[in-house]
């Protein structure tokens, strides 16, 4: 108990108290600023709390709440995009539950469009949040620019887009998916099924994940021609355009990966107008795992599955983690969780 | 020019120049803090301010620029309800339009729940934002408390539940539909149709929309027995299980005010469980309008139409009225926007 903690190990209060030779009442009392103790006592635990360095919880406690409690989602789509897109409920969802059940309140700062940037970074620098949790961003976007004048601590969802998002000074902590292992699945599932016309309807190119699913789709399909890669931009209606696309310039087409569940749907309908049977005659599958789209779908939806609600909480955890005191470098810096090939009768 | 303003006007910049008998640009100088006016001229234009009680446009802008450009939307509900029901997302579009166009930032508070509401009233409080728009607020809510207590200008969405709402020391502005007209425009429509076994699906009752259109209801149809009317929540699965206590009480009802489209979806889906035709063996009528379900259900939904983001919009207005100086009372202190009935193949 009296050992030196080793430097991956935070000092405890048993430590302090093992140390100073009083019991772990005294230490808390001395700590937190509490009467009754004789001032020869205090002074050998303050002493063993700088031989040790021990950061008491409270401190990290009153360092938050000095602070707002309070943290900023920021989501770099129009409020129309992020309430049509189930994924941002989700995501909220995960953030919200961990924000909550550390007390601190979720500001979510909606925007038109990107011209309102500018005022987002005002109010993040404007002493209003303890930090900010940044996602769905697009390659050229000022958000990351403007947070990072801001000074607040930050988590992105999904890996920034910029070179060295992973290392050096210009990294930044993210939680992703394994978009591109993901994507890499689904394709060697329609291969396997035997189909030799598959087809690729991206997400919006100026997003990572949408560019690692189309790296995951060429991994698995070498040889697919360019006329078989359609570009969406996660919405339905652009889910509906590339099909029809597609199924002009290849009306044999036997197969659909599509970026995500929601074009995906707008895809299945396309099939439909078109008299093609799913999956007879076009196996399709999606990306997300939405409940209210993926399973409601007409056939039900094949998908990959990314769970996008603990991608939220995570993201928050990490966050409070920072926040605390204890440093984003006392975690892993990133995290990219696994997906999983759900089959349903889509494909 | 020289003419004292009548209380209406508000004295311009012109008025103070004419007064003092300088030009229009020292008067803007010296009101502005330039340098470069001569002492002797600088003190006419002080007395000139003063004799007319001018307030430069300045002043009001710095009042609102030492605020925070900020509006809090606060919506009494979970996350979950919020991004759940597409009346949410209209109703902030139509505020984020408002804010936006006066470089406002939308501030959305999310919570969990109640539980979550003083936390919720430690932000408002805490000097972040200019005020407030509060909706979905229910009966026994502790928020509008909290709300009050915080000094901030708030404007609620939906009359708020509590005696003297509308005048006196606890009014309060609000923005509304005719909830009960709509309702009972919706019930002599289905009376219109020779309808006789005509039941209500409720809202929550805990808010005061869900009790108007009840009592539309009860105006329209004064001897609809209690069995015809059920409990619902404004949700899909609330709708579903309202439907199917309804057709266990009354197999033989032939048309069902539900007092929202989601709800009504939801009796639509046990509707065509139980093998009922609609409209032939039983009429919907739904509430809302709102395009993606109303447009959407089979057969597509004949509904009461309320103008949902237009009550975003206005709420925004009343509220940066307030902010910029002129006042609630400026205005009328609440609007009650009026609704159509909208026929589809429903009923």
């Amino acid at each position: 108990m009296t050992e030196e903690p080793s430097a991956a190990q935070r000092p405890t209060l048993e430590a302090v108290a093992a140390r100073a030779g009083v019991s772990r009442a005294t230490v808390s009392r001395v700590v937190n600023g509490g009467p009754g103790v004789r001032e020869e006592l205090a002074d050998k635990v303050r002493h063993a709390v700088d031989e040790l360095g021990y950061v008491p919880n409270h401190a990290a406690r009153s360092l938050v709440t000095r602070r707002h409690d309070a943290i900023a989602v920021v989501i770099a789509e129009s409020e129309t995009r992020v309430f049509a897109d189930p994924f941002f409920a989700l995501q909220l969802r995960g953030i919200s539950r961990e924000l909550t059940a550390h007390d601190v309140q979720l500001v979510l700062l909606l925007t038109e469009g990107r011209d309102d940037h500018e005022r987002v970074g005002r109010y993040l620098s404007g002493g209003h949040v303890d930090g900010a949790l940044v996602f769905s961003l697009h390659l050229d976007d000022p958000l990351p620019g403007i947070i990072r004048r801001a000074g607040l601590p930050t988590v992105f969802g999904g890996r920034p887009g910029w070179q060295d998002a992973d290392a050096g000074e210009r990294s930044a902590p993210y939680v992703d998916c394994d978009n591109r292992g993901g994507a890499r699945e689904a394709v060697r599932h329609l291969v396997g099924l035997g189909r030799r016309r598959i087809a690729h309807i991206t997400g919006a190119l100026d997003q990572t994940s949408a560019v690692d699913r189309l790296d995951g789709f060429r991994d698995a399909l070498a040889d697919a021609g360019p006329h078989l890669i359609e570009e969406g931009d996660f919405t339905f209606a652009g889910g509906e355009r590339a099909m029809r696309r597609l199924l002009d310039a290849e009306p044999e087409l036997d197969a659909v990966f599509a970026a995500n569940d929601l074009s995906a749907s707008g895809a299945l309908r396309v099939l439909r107008e078109r008299g093609r049977s799913v999956p007879d005659d076009v196996a399709v599958v999606g990306f997300d795992d939405m409940l209210l789209v993926a399973e409601q779908t007409e056939p039900p939806l094949t998908t990959v599955r990314q769970d996008i609600e603990e991608m939220g909480r995570l993201m928050a955890r990490m966050l409070l983690r920072d926040r605390s005191g204890e440093g984003l470098a006392a975690g892993p810096s990133s995290v990219v969780l696994p997906t999983a090939l759900v089959r349903r009768a889509s494909a």
